[in-house]
């Protein structure tokens, strides 16, 4: 309550930046003190709109001393290098997903993070989602008994531009990912991965090797089974559902209506608009309580914020799952939450012989 | 119009039996005239509710001269001699699903069909639905677009008992095997199948080596991409849902409600009764229908009675299933639908490496 | 179990004759052994296809000394002499709804009922639909605490013919009249009527004097209000449905979907067929269970159907509602259920002075 | 864009004043310039969070030289002279319902506000909602034909105390008036109005004359029906719905889910949370959007915000309903929009004789 707010250093002034910009600016126990941007234009757009210095360079955001943590929305490539110079300063990092495409350097900076032991949280987002949050812990409740299948369905609104399939590391590491958190935000045990890919419309995947069509099956080692629907496109606008079901009921997550009005006339009844949202309207509570839970991190206060293993778990899942719709195999995967996964992998695959 | 009524011999007075007996009697252009059960007083008792002369004997009732077709209700394991049998005696037969548990004993059967040209008719009835044909004729008529994704949920009010477990021949060729040809329906160019199974609640599957949860991906051709997600028990009821999704849009299949009265109070708001029924109920509309189409192939007229061919070919994707199941691979599969289809399965699967 | 079928006198082969002597058929517990209509050819078609011996004339039905009860479905302004030659024969008696038009006529009729005993039910075949039945329980039973507020949306789909709506009566005796029932079968204190009718579209409407449009509240001394919003026309198909408010909560009777299948596309989602039914169809289950209970009330068994009195209360409510619509005032009634109606709607209506 | 905010004088800092303090402070072209409350803490305390000077004297605010414009959010009975001394002073008025509980009141206000020609805008925030506004332009743009029907669902959480229904001057101007500004929203030629209340639950609405539930009938000289459907509890949560029944359709407005998510056990199916919110919440973007317009309303630009007139036709009906309600009476209203209402009002009613 007499606490300080704590001071931002944001680093990345795009899209998702500009809204954690907001969410900063809106937080009452949060202030943006400093924003950098290589293109500094855009450094000092936030900056006036929302306070703070700006500056073309991270390392002096870094060193400026006048900051108490560092909020990472640059371009992914850039994630790894400045987590290392966020946490060897001292200052606790909000990362946004992913860490990296590649599992090497994400492993290679690991143990600094254990040793240093100062906070680094990465921006799974929907874990925030009230309505998602409200479905996991009725789930944890034991509203439904014990959780036997997960569905998630998860559909983008339009396929993205060509040249960003070529760089996003693949649908399963770029979009996948966050559903791949999801699927650990409700099951803890993930032994198995296996997905099938494909490419059903977009020239973009077709042309760069990636796929814009995807399921994938998560095995846990409790038996409970996780299934990810995920497509490029979505007609109906952003299609963002879950399913949980288990020994004794079901729950579920509809997609956020649009608007309360239905139409019925002798062609259909009950029509209702098209979701028009996406991810940034969709989850807008979601950033600002994600903000909030971090805030509590940095003062060392209970937090549920997701962490750096949560994101490498995540990368885990997607890389797991890239093998396996490649090579058309199902691929072990051992997360660190269960020395049994491997043995029950096998037991569980081989007793239907 | 002026022709004489189908005149039936129905073998097997079990529960399904007994359905099939009633949509005979029921039909205009269908009668039932012979009744075949080893367990003698159930063939009576239905022949004194539905008519026809009532024996033990199978062989009595194909050799009778007094039948036009065959309806085969009787355990799985007799489905291939009596199919052979009545062929033989050029009774066309509709047979309850499946063919046989072995897909070797369907294979030797298969040149005698094509050899005799004497229709054999597969008990699929969910083709049938007239919410589910509804919705694959409107995917057919374009109102989507191209099917990219297909979701069929489908899970039973409850475990069947230990010892029908264990001879069900698994999940996959008991229970999925509906789904499959499902699957079909919609998606005709299947070529890969991955299946995860697990035991999460069930100590007769855990007991007999089957799996109680299993979620399956067919791959297309096309690229679509089919998910089954099965559960031998569901709380809330049967539940048998439909998701098909295309470029330009989504059709969905919801769970026949059980009453259209809903409750909202304090605690709750909308809330409806539970899935109460089962298949035979669900599915009361169908079965009629089915017997519909089958007259009309009788007669030799155009029918959309599924056929040994679909027979086989569900049980094609039951085993390749089971063996992904529990081998942790990808199964390539040929339902000679398409030559292209194993070439094609390479190329889509290394082309993102 | 062991007793004889009742045997029916069908008098009137219309359309609706034709439902219930479909229902006859199919009881186990009735056979219908007469079938009366001055049309002979409509009388000898229904008795082909249903069983019984055809006639021209009613009195021979009713003097054949071969029938148990008697099923009224001629035109209305014969109901009244059918019921008495019925019940002086000593014949039970099921009369389509209405009674008669005229108040008076009705009431002319009700002392030789009352004295002879013999059991007359009306064909209010809503209260025997499952989903209405269910609510109602549901209310008795305390689900929703005590009721407050009952909601009755009535809209047929489609206008009579002006010729009709001539002859008919009027809007509430001829269409509200069901509603009024359905009033009185969840609120038995009915003590004040009032209707607003209007002439939004039909011309045969207009050119008869009638309305097409309707809005009646009635009043029970207990305090809960019933409104009844009544079209004669509906782009959407036919539209019935229900809300019970109450303390504690609400029950609502949602329209009986044609399809279970919804689209989603860009333009909208869940999009639903439009109610294809009308009458025959969306109370078919209610035809057969009226006629279940009809059958018990023959039997002197305990019954559920509604009796002449409550066609009578039904017809009170429609004068009154016709004569509150062009008078502009809220008329008082006395259905004879409580004899403190009156003096209560005086201390209602004036207590807010 | 270059203009000045608009500087507003608040008076009254309850908690709706509150509501228009933060919509004020959020709003780009409005800035809170003075506050107002006898209760000086209360007008301290806005100031403090929302900016401004706080007195305990409206009149100070007023002639403080400082304001554009007057937001009256103190209690009814002040409502007249505060708009009386605003207008005087040349400032445009947006004045929270009521206007006032005494129509001989409001019609001598009437004049001096015509005679001025400064803007008086009503708070009747509902038409900003944003389904509700959506709802009526659709119905304007034809979608479903011409209006035949509206049903108005409007049901608060819980009766107020005893105390407050002492003083609220009856349901009907109380409550009913946002459902009577709504129906005018959807049909401006209403010329009769019918109403019933009930004690059906309410000591404070027994011990005070006045009604807890009620219905009104609306009817307009197009033949178009209204019925408000109100009660003072509602155990489910806010209840306000809309439902607009044309010739070609119909569109409804639902409630405002309280959660995306829904529980399926088997006990019952799809079950969703109740409403958990009241007016504050339902309707806070109506609110801010209803700022917006009076800004556009002061700053001379076309503006939707209801008037004066609107405030004192609402009013009109309401005085009617309580009229109807104690009296059983139709009553013809003129809101001088239709020289046609009255005799039309005539023929309607007795052309059915």
């Amino acid at each position: 309550m007499t606490q300080q707010p704590v001071r931002f250093g944001l680093i990345g002034t795009g899209r998702i930046g500009q809204v954690h910009a907001a969410s900063i600016a809106a937080a009452p126990d949060a202030t943006l003190s400093w924003v950098a941007d290589p293109f500094i234009d855009g450094a000092r757009s936030v900056a006036e709109r929302f306070g703070g210095t700006a500056t073309a360079s991270a390392e002096e955001l870094i060193a400026s001393g006048e900051i108490d943590a560092v909020l990472v929305a640059s371009p992914t490539p850039t994630h790894v290098d400045l987590i290392e110079a966020s946490v060897r300063a001292g200052l606790p990092v909000l990362c946004e997903k992913p860490i990296d495409l590649d599992i090497q350097r994400v492993d290679a900076l690991r143990p600094l993070i254990a040793e240093l032991g100062i906070p680094v949280a990465l921006g799974f987002n929907r874990r925030f989602d009230p309505d998602f949050a409200s479905a996991r812990a009725r789930v944890a409740a034991g509203e439904i008994g014990a959780l036997e299948q997960l569905i998630i369905i998860s559909r983008d609104p339009a396929a993205p531009p060509a040249d960003y399939v070529k760089i996003s590391g693949g649908i399963f590491r770029d979009m996948t990912i966050h559903d791949f958190d999801m699927a650990r935000f409700f099951v803890d045990d993930i032994v198995e991965v296996h997905a099938t890919g494909t490419r059903a419309f977009d020239p973009g995947a077709r042309e760069h090797g990636d796929f814009d069509t995807a399921v994938t099956t998560l095995r846990a080692a409790s038996g409970a089974v996780v299934t990810i629907v995920n497509s490029r496109h979505s007609a109906i606008g952003y299609d963002q559902r879950i399913e949980a079901f288990g020994g004794q009921g079901m729950l579920q997550v509809a997609n956020a209506p649009t608007s309360l009005v239905s139409l019925s006339t002798a062609q259909a009844v009950e029509a209702k608009p098209a979701y028009g949202e996406f991810f940034l309207e969709r989850y807008a509570e979601a950033y600002s309580a994600e903000l909030r839970e971090f805030v509590k991190l940095v003062r060392g206060e209970a937090s549920t914020s997701p962490t750096f293993e949560d994101g490498r778990a995540a990368l885990v899942l997607a890389d797991a799952a890239q093998r396996s719709a490649t090579e058309g195999v199902a691929v072990a995967v051992d997360l660190g939450s269960s020395d049994l996964a491997a043995p029950d992998l096998a037991a569980n695959r081989t007793a239907g012989a």
